[in-house]
């Protein structure tokens, strides 16, 4: 339990590049990366980045484009390693839900009922873990006292909604590409700014779920932005948009 | 029918304030205005604009607010006044159509049923009127081969749905907030891109209504975007969107 102490967030090397300084933390078994413009003042807006399944955030360009995004228009952003992901070990229950879900695919089977409770329960695993990491992160001097907001698509949103209902810190989310029956009741909870993104056409998440996790947030500002296409065909031009949300909410 | 020669467009009047000009163009019984950046150069994209029902264009701050935002970034926007409306004298007809949609106001009655066929009927007044204008304006060598946009909401987009199917002229749409009954067979025509907005709570526009005519749109980039809020509450980052939309669609 004392795994995640906040007071044990060990910010380990870093590296400059491009004006962005990119730093290694960890707190306990969880590793986590931070990006800022060089000489970021504290307060500056940090935005948590959710990972997408089986996403190696270190070395998946979707992250590192991600906090390029954000901190292009100088915020910070903070992407975890989920349990199981990226450099963390995976537990038998990991290795057992990921054939499971391989095997589906290769018997073209739905994979919702099996991504669906395994996220579910990742979501249980990273939640405290994500407060934990805040809350050491916002301890820091030179972080100091800063607006916070989640980006996170698919796993990212599966974690998200349970993390952005708990955690009031919180205060705008992008969400996107997930199905409803395991987060309504989370979703429900949430009152800050939401923008959520599905897709038309996706193969794996039918429309009316998609349209009944929107329907189920409890926030007054809501979007909801569809587009044409498959699940993985997630226009470019949404990254763009949820920035500007997050900006929107994010700086005065 | 000669009323609608392209080729009897006149340029009347034109003010510049602000570095932005505003002209008063007439075609046979049409109206419209036309601004733009001073020394704008020939080839400059347009935006034609459709107002929404009632709205005199002239003295509407939602027309000459969307027409700022294009100009700010360097487009022409067009808006033509729709019969019955601003300067243009109302018919017999028109009347009776205004009548009975504010007796059902009064009665707390559905409005659709009036505003659908009324909205129709003005489309296949209008139509024709826009193309006419629009290949007056584009045979004028300062306007020159310009590429073409359409972003209407509520009557804009009763009109604008049946002109972007039959004008391939047009190359992008922004439509908005109108139910899907009359439009659903010219909305499977078009197939430029298209954004689409409407309200989750719209108190006139059932939900399924707004859903069933962004999924009849042909093109294979359209996006719908979705806001918690009634009719009248559309948001006005919204409308930064579709500028946005049409910007990346008309300029190379």
């Amino acid at each position: 339990m004392n795994q995640l102490d906040p007071g044990a967030l060990r910010l380990l090397s870093h590296t400059t590049s491009d004006g962005v300084t990119t730093r290694e933390l960890v707190l306990g078994e969880v590793t986590a990366t931070l990006w800022a413009t060089e000489h970021a003042a504290p307060g500056t807006p940090i935005v948590l980045i959710g990972h997408g399944g089986g996403v190696q955030h270190r070395h998946h360009r979707a992250v590192e484009g991600r906090a390029r995004l954000l901190t292009d228009i100088g915020l910070r952003a903070l992407a975890l390693d989920v349990s199981g992901h990226g450099p963390r070990p995976r537990t038998p229950q990991d290795e057992e839900q990921v054939a499971a879900l391989h095997a589906a695919r290769r018997a073209h089977e739905p994979i919702g009922p099996i991504v669906e409770p395994y996220n579910a329960d990742l979501a249980r695993r990273t939640v405290p873990e994500w407060r934990a990491l805040l809350a050491g992160l916002l301890a820091v001097p030179e972080i100091g006292d800063a607006p916070v907001g989640y980006w996170g698509i698919a796993l990212g949103t599966a974690i998200g909604v349970p993390l952005v209902a708990e955690e009031p810190l919180i205060r705008a989310a992008a969400f996107g590409l997930f199905w409803s029956s395991t987060l309504i009741e989370a979703a429900r909870r949430i009152t800050v700014p939401v923008e959520f993104a599905l897709q038309w056409d996706d193969e794996h998440i039918p429309r009316e779920d998609g349209l009944a996790l929107y329907d189920a947030f409890g926030s007054e500002e809501k979007s909801l932005h569809v587009n044409a296409g498959k699940h993985m065909e997630l226009p470019r031009f949404e990254a763009a948009s949820a920035v500007r949300f997050l900006e929107r909410h994010l700086t005065v």
